[in-house]
């Protein structure tokens, strides 16, 4: 284990344990929606945008229970989002992290209902932690509702995403898409963790920067393993995304080829770092830990 | 047009546009998403839960402009709670507001993605209105997350009608699965206006109260349009929850026994204001107006 491997699994701990205190648990009623949440929620994620959180925080001095909040909010976000990208009239995914998605699990309707309240959940977890400034409070919802919704959010990218099946698209386009759906959430993971920790405008401009780098080196290295990996390992159906004609990097300029951009974006990622005048290991360390990811 | 049909008139103006601020045009990327959003949030909703905000904010004398962000939000919600209760896999329904539901419009998809990205906004008006205190933004935050959610709000309450189609339910069973599924929300409504009013705790107590018996009336007179109205009148498939075997007020009682229960719980509702020293007129009519309502 690195000391990044340790960051992570320390985070993941903390992370999960305020997630188990912040959903119902699976006795209470109606015990089916609250365990189709726990079970796409506590399915060995990896944790990332929790780790992000804690990394983009802890560089600005923050202590971890001030961020667990929004961590975990953030987790709940992504979470829903791959509940309703697995349904049948989305990506129609059976497997995801190496079991059944919740829909093949509980069915379509409890699926739906499952990333509907995580959405709620989290808003609450963030609006009820009275160890956080009210005004702080009220900027990571705000932030967080931008990047999870429209226009150039979450849901807007899916959306860009739906639109362009088996178009072939100019690698700006590509670019769009995956800034909407993957990297707002992941540039929101970052500048959250900077507003807790008190990060001043400039400061916040940078984090963001470099999350914004982050969250394309996560998804164009996401490609790669949908190519790259097989089925077991990756622990959701590979291929998919060359199979419905979606729009990918290695789709695009092949593997090397993307794999070289890789290096290039992770570079871009921690020059971005350079004019804070902190300890920035942590979230370089990040980068490269995305950039060298196996699943 | 008596006083309180113009005062709902009133208020749908100011609610629609506001809401015509919050959401991104129809020509804004992704057209069909903002589209989607607008087909199902502008399609002549009576606007009944903004009502309910402006007519508790205005007995606590909160300016209109003080509680708009509060109504649009919770008519967000709510949309974004029909939206998903049409689909396929929930209600399956074509027809909402005498045109087709979001899913038969814009497909399955693109509804699902209307509907969570309507929740993302729906929280995000709340937290960006700085002519409300910070503090009251947070507790609106809470209050509407937590009705909107679990254990007790509206994807609870539809979790549990999903798990007792088909079954005999007891009326204390019904009167729960209504509760969390349209009371939350609408009580969240009522107490969202006290709150901006700046109501003391026994007015919220007496205010939730209120809205509680207000919402069950509203869930009750929705039972009996559903068997004494024709599809064309009501705008949606009439007799469906009867076909669907769904749990009923004229199910278990019958038609006339409910009627006088609505009554009776009409006078309930009204009887919870009698401990505000405020002009209560407003509301009392509009419990009036869902006892007596058409559609």
């Amino acid at each position: 284990m690195t000391a990044v491997d340790d960051f992570i699994a320390a985070g993941r701990l903390d992370v999960d344990r305020v997630l188990d205190e912040l959903v119902p648990d699976a006795a209470t009623e109606p015990r089916r929606l609250h365990e189709a949440v726990r079970w796409s929620l506590f399915s060995g994620g990896k944790r990332i945008r929790p780790a992000i959180v804690f990394a983009a925080g802890g560089t600005f001095g923050a202590e971890r229970g001030l961020l667990v909040a929004a961590a975990a909010a953030i987790e709940m976000i992504h979470t829903y989002s791959l509940i309703h990208d697995d349904l049948p009239a989305m990506d129609d995914d059976d497997l995801r992290r190496g079991r059944a998605t919740c829909h093949k699990q509980f069915g379509e309707a409890t699926a739906i209902l499952a990333g509907d309240v995580l959405q709620a959940l989290a808003f609450k977890a963030i609006a009820r932690d009275d160890s956080i400034a009210e005004s702080d409070r009220l900027r990571l919802i705000s932030l967080i509702a931008e990047a999870s919704g429209t226009p150039s959010g979450m849901v807007a990218g899916q959306q860009l995403d739906l639109d362009a099946e088996g178009s072939v698209l100019s690698i700006e386009a590509i670019e769009r898409i995956h800034s909407f759906k993957t990297g707002a959430l992941i540039s929101a993971a970052a500048v959250s963790g900077a507003i807790i920790g008190g990060g001043d405008m400039d400061e916040l401009k940078a984090i963001a920067l470099y999350a914004g780098k982050l969250g394309l080196l996560f998804q164009i290295t996401d490609d790669l393993l949908d190519v790259t990996q097989q089925t077991e390992t990756l622990g959701k159906t590979a291929g998919k995304d060359a199979a419905a004609a979606k729009a990918t990097y290695p789709g695009h300029y092949g593997i090397d080829q993307t794999r070289a951009m890789a290096l290039g974006i992770r570079n871009e990622a921690c020059g971005a770092l350079r004019s804070l005048k902190r300890d920035t290991q942590l979230l370089t360390a990040l980068a490269d830990l995305i950039l060298n990811r196996t699943r």
